[in-house]
């Protein structure tokens, strides 16, 4: 009799294959037939998940984004009652390639970041999530007691990811080390909510 | 008699055509049949250029590289006799997508910043013009006399360009706009090198 496989557990099994062809080839190398083989399972059943090329990209970003949420949660304390340094930082340092996890997820982020200066329907995907991270931040910059007030903080919380965003292509192409990477956004959060 | 073209205007012709094509679609979608017919020549006439589509993305770089370079030659009193502050933002500005021409230039841009993520030889290439740039923007820091000495003036330098990076991309992908990109590249100035 055939094993049973936990529909759950496949499905996790194919999105981690996803982020790893994503993060050695790109993204315009992932097809069925190479996510199949890197997740050891037939064609057949990655088709079973996507009908389309396009459905797999946007389970790619999906499950990126329940990955950071799911690792979030277990920072809530922080995040909800800490400072708002605190806050802000327990969320940023989810989004820079500073383990292996993280470098998968990134890698991902950076191709739809590419691929969302060209798509617009990719491109409005992207903004939602990235409208809730920017006005969480907004706030914190605006509740936060900084020795020289922030004028635009909306402005400033753009930059912040901005910054992030960059700093994750410049660590992923090997254009500075994650150690500095981090450095620099410790920096930047020194100038906007003191040390 | 078939008229004669000078090859620089060819060249142009097609390294113009390239940069739409990327703009357009994406690398990914870069063929030799797409740019010959942007260009309005035959495909044979863009295979005398390249041989392959590595050479031909190569030459889509240097040719943005170029165009940067030509522009700044027009800034130089500006950049070599101008303030440390004056000097970093004449250089940064021209890598922010606030026109047309920069538009294009940064759609090549952001695709080989995510194409460098999964190809070390791209990375390398990006990697010199920016340790070139950092350089500079490295030693403006140090030379400047800001309220509030920078501590690690490389790690800024840094952080400046992964910024503007990250800018491009929001720009592009319409998270931000292109005045909010400028706010925010002269609000970290102002951070650097004082109002």
């Amino acid at each position: 009799m055939p094993k049973k496989v936990d529909p759950g557990e496949r499905r996790r099994q194919i999105a981690q294959a996803l982020h790893r062809v994503t993060a050695a080839r790109g993204l315009d190398e992932v097809s069925v037939r190479h996510v199949a083989a890197e997740a050891g399972v037939s064609a057949g059943q990655v088709q079973h998940w996507f009908r389309t090329k396009d459905q797999m990209l946007r389970f790619a970003l999906d499950t990126v984004s329940e990955q950071v949420e799911a690792r979030l949660g277990r920072h809530m304390d922080e995040i909800e009652h800490g400072t708002p340094r605190q806050a802000v930082r327990a969320l940023l340092i989810e989004l820079l390639p500073l383990d292996d996890e993280r470098r998968l997820e990134a890698h991902v982020a950076v191709a739809f970041g590419a691929r969302a200066a060209v798509s617009p329907e990719i491109a409005r995907s992207v903004r939602e999530g990235m409208d809730q991270l920017r006005g969480f931040i907004a706030e914190r910059i605006r509740a936060s007691g900084a020795r020289e007030p922030v004028d635009h903080p909306e402005r400033a919380a753009a930059a912040l990811t901005a910054l992030v965003d960059g700093l994750a292509v410049h660590t992923l192409a090997e254009q500075c080390t994650p150690e500095d990477a981090e450095a620099a956004l410790d920096d930047q959060l020194d100038t906007l909510f003191g040390p």
